[in-house]
């Protein structure tokens, strides 16, 4: 498992402005924007999330007849392509499971089929009263653009989180993210950004994240679509609107966890000084 | 200990360059900027790690006769300018420590004197021949600019500290850096402007992190100063060069972590996905 070569692989990320409820025409521009990844020969493109069904629905009477299984069409939609173009595609949709519950999920396709369907975690704000959450990390997937994982938008919060799929491997984690403003003004330096970047630096991961763009219903979203490398850097950030932004970045980097020559980003914790007593957990509370 | 107040106050962050070896002119330019945060009516500033010393040392013989115990002239001169100007200071010095051992360390003192000196637990590269590392995170000290902690530069890759920091009831971490470039580009989204914002939106903290500036011995800084809110929102950055930078945050909205209607940061986490197994911990070794 040491870091002995390189896997230099262009990562995609898609900003995309779906139409709310108009899956066709979403996933059709999903296609189109993955058609243009592998133009730039990406290994990886990553699209919002809920790209295909949009965000800011009324109740969960709205969203529920545009959820799809994991073998509906927009998941074979984005298998086809994957296989066309030997590429991975993690995006997210509105997925009717099993039980016949919605969750908010995020799919990861590449040539051998669906390879994973990761459910969000972290729930925000309405999505509570809209989808079921999910009850596990995504797993590492072995892929052609290295080991890849998932996380979605607001678990991006939770560094806990992050730290877990570094630990379990990951070289890429990838982000679906649909981030509304809420009445922050739009600035370069977004928290979510903040995020992207100390995800990859305190865990030594490359981190490719799509944000959404085109204002749903009132609500205007932060365009914090960006590609980060390993070592903490920023290699693409997307203008405002509809686009495609991408980078070489050297995925096999995130397996040496050494930053410089003294120092290692697992072995360096102390978790001795980390520990909180519960009953200081919710000092708010 | 709800949220139902504003505390608002100014925190500023003086991004200074210390010359190696040259304690007193050093302790002088410390002062000044004290005096000119003051000037400014700031509750908190903030002064750069190491920033009485310098950093770059060849061995630990060259940085021993700088050290100073914690009633030492530095932290008395910081004392008495926080009692004159009714402020918080919070600054990285040598410090050599009841056992003689040097410790890389930042003191916390306001008008009733030294109230606290964190010995950093993350020591980053050289450091290590240099300094004996810290054994316990920073207090959580309540003062004129809200319930202050401390983390020293590196400390900050690891979120499981300031994590910590957070649930202890810090307002505002104040971050004393000196952050070499290490021939990584100089950009104004560099990785510890990252650190600083997930710091703070993770949390729901306000972060205060001054670095430093000016060429020592071949090091270059990323000049990384910043001030961010507890809603993540990036308040000042500093330009290039020596200089203060400062602005009004309101840091008892650190004191409700609810982020929206519906969700909180702390709350919101799901410990139960965030386990690991030992035998993943150092997947590179």
């Amino acid at each position: 498992l040491a870091y002995n070569h390189r896997l230099l692989v262009e990562l995609a990320c898609a900003q995309l402005a779906p139409t709310i409820g108009d899956v066709q025409a979403n996933r059709e521009a999903t296609l189109r924007a993955i058609d243009e990844a592998a133009a730039r020969g990406a290994a990886l493109v990553v699209l919002p999330e809920l790209c295909t069904t949009g965000y800011a629905f009324a109740d969960a009477g709205e969203i529920a007849p545009l959820a799809e299984p994991a073998d509906g069409p927009t998941l074979r939609a984005w298998t086809d392509r994957a296989r066309r173009h030997r590429l991975v595609v993690v995006g997210g949709f509105a997925e009717r499971d099993e039980d016949g519950a919605l969750r908010n999920s995020a799919a990861v396709v590449d040539g051998d089929g669906v390879r994973a369907v990761y459910r969000k975690a972290h729930l925000w704000s309405r999505e509570r009263e809209l989808f079921r959450a999910g009850d596990r990390r995504s797993p590492v997937l072995d892929t052609v653009a290295g080991r890849v994982a998932v996380a979605v938008c607001y678990d991006m919060v939770f560094p806990e989180l992050t730290r877990a799929l570094a630990l379990d491997g990951a070289d890429v984690i990838a982000v679906p993210m649909n981030s509304p403003l809420d009445g922050r003004p739009r600035v370069p330096l977004c928290a979510e950004i903040g995020l992207a970047i100390a995800c990859a630096a305190s865990n030594r991961v490359a981190v490719a994240q799509a944000d959404r763009t085109g204002e749903e219903r009132g609500t205007d979203w932060a365009e914090a679509t960006v590609v980060v490398d390993p070592d903490g850097i920023v290699r693409a950030t997307a203008p405002p609107g509809v686009g495609l932004v991408s980078a070489a970045v050297d995925v096999h980097a995130a397996r040496d966890k050494s930053w410089g020559p003294s120092n290692h980003v697992f072995a360096d914790r102390r978790p001795e000084l980390y520990t909180t007593h519960p009953d200081t957990e919710r000092p708010d509370r």
